[in-house]
This record gives C-alpha cells, structure tokens and sequence, in this order.
C-alpha cells in the first residue's frame, strides 16, 4: 500500500493530534507501507490567508514532531506541499471536470463555515480545497490515506475524481481507501472538547513539570466532590487518559476499585496517568530535542526530492493521458 | 511597457484573428516593449476538458501562426502556458482571496454559460478561469494587456487582485492596463457574425485560389441586386473589408462613386479587394510556409525558457510577500 497523509501546519501539536493521526502514521510505517506524510502549508491558507507570518516556522515545527514520534525518514517520505508545484498543477487539472455545485455539496463546505464564522472562508481557495486534497492524495498515486471520520467524505470525492479522470482520459489513478485508526476520545484538561482556543490540550512537547501542571487539576467525575464520594470512571475524563495512555489491567483494576469505592483519591489516580504518560512521551520529548537545525533540514529537502520525483512522474502520465504533452520539446 | 497577451489553441486562426489581436501584438513588439505572447492552452481546457486530442497540435499552429504575422522570437518572448507551471501555482495562490460570488459576478461567466450551452461549464475551473487569467499576467508583472473590448472586464478584475495582494502582503504587483487598438468590425463572409462555426471566416493561412473561392461569392449590400441597381457602402460587408485591408483614397473614391452610382460591379469591387489582401496575406503565407518543424520547436523551447525565468522570479518575490518563504533550505 502506498500511503499519504498530511497535516496543517497551524501551530504546536498536542496529544490529541498524536492518537488521533500520528500513531496510526507510524504504525503504517513499521507495517512496511509506502508512506509520505506532508506539511499541507497550502492548506492553512485556506483559512489563514490573511495571517501567514508563523506558516513556515509552523512547517518545520511539525516536521519535528513528525520526526518526534517516530516518523523515520529512512522509511517514510517527509515533504512539504508548496514546494512541490505539481499539486497546484494537478489540482488546476482536476478543476477542470469537479463541478461548482459537486464542492458546494461537500457537507465541511457549509460546516467549517459556520464554525469558523470569524474566518473570512469566501474565498474561491476554501471552495476547491477538496481538489486541491485529491490532487495531494492521487499525484502520489496513494492507495491508503489515515483519516479520521470527518475526513472520510473527502476520500470519497476523491475516489470519484480519480473515477472521473480515469474515465475521460486514461486509466492512471488508483481509487484511496481511507484508512481509519480507533481513536480515543479524549476531552480537554477541562472536560470540554479539547481545543487550542481552549488552553486545555497537553502539548504533544513539553516537559515534566508542564506535564504535572497540566495533568494534577484535570477535570474528574464531577459527582466525585469529595475524597470520600465515590465515582465512577465512565464519567471520568481522567479514565479516557488512562486507556489512551495504555494503563496495565491491573492498574485498570485498582483504579477502577479505588474510584467506585473511593479508596483512592484522584490525585492518585493522576499520579498513575502521568507515570503512564512520561513513558509514552518522554521519548518524544527526547527525540525532539536531539533534532538539530541541519538534519531537520536535510531530511525536508531529502523529502522533498523525493516527493517531487514520484509527483513528477504521475503529471507526466497525466499529461499524456490527457494529449497534454509538449515531450517533443525535450527531444 | 511589459507587455502580455496570448489566444487560447482552439483551432486554425483567422483574418479576425489577425486584425483583433495579432496586428496590434506587432505593433507592440515593433514599438519597443517588452513583450510576452503565450499559447494558453489550459484556457482551452475550461471549455474543452473532454475533447483534448488537438490542443497540442493546436499549440503548435498557434505558435507558427504568431510567428507568421511577425512576431519576432528576438524581440518577443513567445512561450506555452502549461509548461510554466508558476501560472498554477499563482492561481492557487490567488484563489485564497479571491471569494466565489467576486468571481461568479464577472460578466462573461453567465453569458458564456448561456452561449456555450452545449458545453459543460458547470466546472470549477470555468468559475476560476479569471483567476487563471489573472495569474498568467500577473506572473510576468505585465504592464499592459492588449485586449478586445470583452476582456477589459477581466483586467479589472486583475487590477484589483493585484491591488488585493499588494495590500495584503507587500507591493509585488504593478497594476496592468488593457491596451484596446481600434478593431475593424468584419462580418463573415456571408453577412453574419464571423463564427467558426458558421464556416464563414477566411482563413489566416491560404493561398490565393482559397483566398478567392472565400472572396468572389461574398455577401454585399443586399440592396444591389442588380449591376445596374446603385449599392451602399456603409451596408455592404466588403467595404469593411476594404477598410481593414487598407484601401488607398483613390481607390476608396473609386468603389464610392462607383457603387452608389453603379458604374462598378461587386465583382469589379471585390477584385480591388482580393488584390489588396493578397498583399497584405501573402507575406504571412510565406513566411508560415518556410517555418521548418525545428525552428517552431527552438522558438518555444527558447521562449518556455525566458518565461520561465521571468516567472520564477516572481513565483521568489510572491513567496517573500506571503512569507511563504522556504529559501533557507537551498542555502
């Protein structure tokens, strides 16, 4: 399977963003797939047009934290979207068969919108940037693309802009299966959703001592008032930490007991998730820091050329496909 | 003056062709501005998405026909838009503050809808074509577009993205302005509109038996049935011919008195006029028929580099405005 997935690049990653895509990336990798993983800086103009001044500095910050988790660019292509023009060219293509009334129909068109209602989201760039996703996804001729749910809409279209294509020209797409992980919900520090314009998400890179500030008050059972009431762990965002963070079954066991039957305190119950959490990220947090400027760097323009060799080979197929091709000219 | 122009590969020019546009791209050359003139094949897509197999070829015969006229690749840079993929890449760019209902205003968008009905311009990049535009002019930081009357409508529109992107990130962008020269207004040769269509249009590259069989049966003022019945000049099609092909004073006396008071015939009138454009055609004809496959091709080439070039360097300045900027990773 030859497989792709990318990310905006709109800030410092959280752990949301870690079980949400960045794991299951990783596994892909160690399963022995075909990956690429991208920046999508052309994505974050969609929405960020107007406020660009962070994008590159964001960029080469997720690229650390793609680095950071796992990612290995010995196994797995790490590139950015705008220096490889060939997404433009493909998505200009593609704009050419996509109807108007097709995008307007894509259910996040009027969604994000909405929500975004602060966002200036008029623009022609947020209409096709579905196009511009199938044109990411097929000019690496990817087969599987991780996505969570509320993504899975744009594969389809996806799938049907390479039927599309392959139906008026020639057949050179293949159609992407989304790929979708078991994602724990996790719920902010707060116990509401967890969101950046919230302050209640735990950066994917921290240390220790951020750790604890952040994990100690976490948000609990609210029936839970007092260290005698006892609680219960279905209720408790807290507990969606520990099955995120893998807690042992007999761990789960005394939390479960000590909750229901108020023997322990929540402060205990932390003290075991944030031992849990340490070990899952303090490697991160390790590889993060041991990254230098240089190899950072390196492995963005190995990507690079990687990734533009294999887009260069698709637009070559695509243009003949389509009798767009000027070969003579380089003869 | 920087100067950019250039016709979508649609098919065979003709002498509306010739006195639309390519006469006063030689002028323009001929004055001293720097001139680009492209063949812009992905505009011929947004109409033509599904019928592709001539665009190349069209591509070709539009560049032999620029040459033909007198564009001179020494003086002007005559190149192909799809091999400059900067042209997309601005277009992506462009499109992030440019908002659909902006684009959905422009005059033509409709009207071509309804013209065209029997294509399908329900497509995207039908709806983003003026962004295209846009772009293709913009990339070379034109100064002055010639264009006809129907288009003055889409340099605004550049105008004002121009105007958008300057404001928004940094002065790049000089604000082009249309250069209109006076059209001959030339019906076809039956006294309809000249339409391809409609097989009444005389074809850019002839010879003088073709250039004949087109000119002898032409419509004239259908007043003058018979030799002897006086005919009206400023309602005969031919005379307008005789306007754009340049008639002397003398001679225009001559088919003036000679009209109106029936002492000439339309044939007498239309042998006056064969004559004149053969002398204006046949050097076209010529030097079309002694461009050699390698020549047309080291044009281009030539000419896809220059651009290139040019474009790069604007693609560099639009990234520093954006600071989308990913210089550092080639230092």
């Amino acid at each position: 399977m030859r497989v792709l997935s990318g990310m905006r690049p709109t800030g410092k990653l959280h752990i949301g963003h870690l079980f949400g895509a960045l794991s299951s990336w990783v596994e892909l990798q160690e399963k022995g797939h075909e990956c690429f993983y991208f920046v999508a800086d052309w994505h974050a103009l969609t929405t960020h047009y107007n406020d660009t001044k962070e994008i590159v500095n964001n960029s080469i910050e997720l690229v650390k934290s793609y680095l950071a988790v796992g990612i290995d660019p010995n196994k797995s292509t790490i590139f950015i979207q705008s220096e490889i023009k060939e997404h433009a060219e493909l998505t200009l293509l593609f704009s050419m068969f996509v109807s108007v009334s097709r995008l307007e129909r894509v259910p996040t068109y009027k969604e994000i919108k909405q929500q975004l209602s602060d966002k200036d989201l008029s623009n022609a760039g947020f209409l096709i940037y579905p196009v511009l996703q199938a044109a990411d996804i097929l000019i690496y001729r990817a087969t599987g693309v991780p996505v969570g749910e509320d993504q899975v809409y744009h594969i389809e279209l996806t799938r049907e802009i390479a039927r599309r294509f392959n139906y008026l020209y020639k057949e050179v797409f293949p159609e992407p299966e989304p790929i979708l992980s078991k994602v724990p919900k996790l719920l902010g520090t707060d116990g509401r959703k967890m969101s950046k314009s919230y302050g209640n998400t735990i950066p994917l890179v921290a240390d220790e001592e951020t750790l604890k500030k952040m994990v100690m008050p976490m948000i609990t059972d609210p029936a839970r008032q007092r260290r005698t009431d006892p609680g219960n762990p279905e209720k408790c965002p807290v507990w969606d930490y520990h099955k995120a963070f893998g807690i042992s079954d007999k761990d789960a066991e005394w939390v479960k007991d000590g909750c229901t039957n108020a023997k322990i305190g929540c402060v205990d119950c932390k003290k075991l998730l944030l031992k849990n959490m340490k070990e899952r990220l303090e490697p991160i947090w390790e590889r993060y820091n041991s990254l230098t400027d240089d190899y950072v760097k390196d492995v963005i323009v190995e990507g690079n050329k990687k990734a533009r060799q294999v887009a260069r080979e698709t637009i070559e197929m695509v243009r003949d496909a389509m009798q767009l091709d000027y070969n003579f000219l380089r003869k």
